[in-house]
């Protein structure tokens, strides 16, 4: 396989009609990443390479490592590979707390464990009934082109999630791309901690797929007020979004979609 | 939100080419599921209600819990809720191994780490080559509409995850939905293990989406020899096919469609 930024090449055989030829496509790359933290092993996720250190810094904040950024020294990978990054915290850091298994587990698994749960990220997440942020419905719509526009390594490989950060009037902050819907958005607040951007407040998350817990978890601990999907939402999602002041907007497609809360903050002419 | 088998209803506002109305839609039920084994935490998992025993038996195998199924005494809900299973092993059973952390999280987050875990699976696997089983192109071509046919709780949300086991014939031998598309097929392989039907020789398996290194490992682990998906591979799931002797197909979309490992095991005309 040779290697291109976030996608390779294989062979395959293609069956096209009944006819049958052998020939190159490009498939997304999917490797294991290791975060360690102040040397013991933090977490693994499978990921596409690249933006990695966004990812680790995205990882500490959604799922509640460090309470505070400032806490992080370093991030940087290890020498010998790439798919190892080692966090260095501030010797004494006040806030820095690595999960226990449980938590872990669920929240590397996809969601976080019920009521217990949800009320710990309450405490961890900032107030989000406090956003006043306004969005026209129009520029909500006009959102999946802009991520379309944003997704290339899924023009080439037809394989992988991306989420993308707007502001209020639709423009695009940033997006990313990654084989891991959570990896995507770990890379988005990861972008914007080492930018200084923190809390997101006033802006929009927009999601390729479905939306479920996790990602909704991941946008309230980052302060966005507005999250939206190209798919359909979750209970827990649509839940989480309700308890925490959250607008959550979905199956955003065109000019007919839904919103499932936080309605007070979209402009509908 | 009043409950259904696997969804609920919830009160949307609903924009259609500009108007806004209230109305109900339906959205996928998440929840929490945490597994007991022998009585301690083994693992959680957010996933949608339903075959959770089999989910339960599923995990077991693919994640390498148990080594053979008949070490598994019982498995079965936890007498006050229904969001905890409780797996019991026979007394002195050999091969019952609660995986270490890495591994845990690896295998929860989305597959398990690189290479020398990869080496485990070749050993935990059974070996695919062996499996001489032939699969007509056209009935690989016509198993997308019969997963949809499959699919009623995708149809009610357009939000959820499916995975189906069809015979080399293409007969359905058994769907699941969910959230999460790794618990879809664990409960599919749950099933199998429930009915003493593994290894799954000669089957072929389904997915709904796209195809990782954890789908593909859930499926080697089970004897699956062929894997197809609606959507396309990573990188990772195309090397262990291709070393494990599996055979990958994907963007499974009417009849023009890729092969990318094991095409020995498919028919052409």
């Amino acid at each position: 396989m040779k290697s291109q930024p976030g996608h390779t090449s294989v062979e395959v055989v293609a069956l096209r009609a009944g006819t049958r030829e052998t020939r190159s496509e490009s498939v997304v790359i999917e490797e294991p990443l290791e975060l360690r933290l102040d040397g013991a092993p933090l977490a693994i996720t499978m990921r596409t390479p690249g933006h990695d250190l966004e990812l680790a810094a995205g990882f500490l904040i959604t799922e509640g490592v460090v309470a505070d950024f400032g806490a992080v020294n370093t991030i940087a990978h290890c020498d010998e590979t790439r798919n190892v990054v080692e966090i260095r915290t501030e010797p004494g850091a006040a806030g820095v707390r690595v999960p226990e298994l449980r938590h872990f587990f669920a929240s590397s698994s996809c969601g976080i464990c019920g009521k217990a749960t949800l009320e710990a990220l309450r405490t961890l997440a900032p107030a989000l009934h406090a956003d006043g942020v306004r969005v026209n419905a129009d520029v909500l719509a006009a959102l999946p082109a802009r991520l379309r526009s944003a997704q290339p390594l899924f023009r080439e490989t037809g394989a992988v999630h991306a989420a993308a950060l707007f502001d209020a009037q639709g423009a695009l902050l940033c997006a990313r791309e990654d084989v891991g819907r959570h990896n995507a958005v770990d890379k988005l607040v990861g972008w914007a901690a080492l930018e200084n951007r923190l809390p997101l407040s006033g802006t929009i998350l927009l999601a390729s797929g479905r939306l479920g817990f996790e990602i909704a978890q991941k946008a309230l601990v980052a302060g966005i007020p507005v999250l939206a999907a190209i798919s359909g939402p979750s209970s827990l999602a649509v839940e989480l979004a309700r308890e925490n002041g959250m607008t959550l907007v979905a199956f955003l497609r065109g000019d007919a979609w839904n919103v499932y809360a936080g309605v007070e903050r979209i402009r509908i002419p």
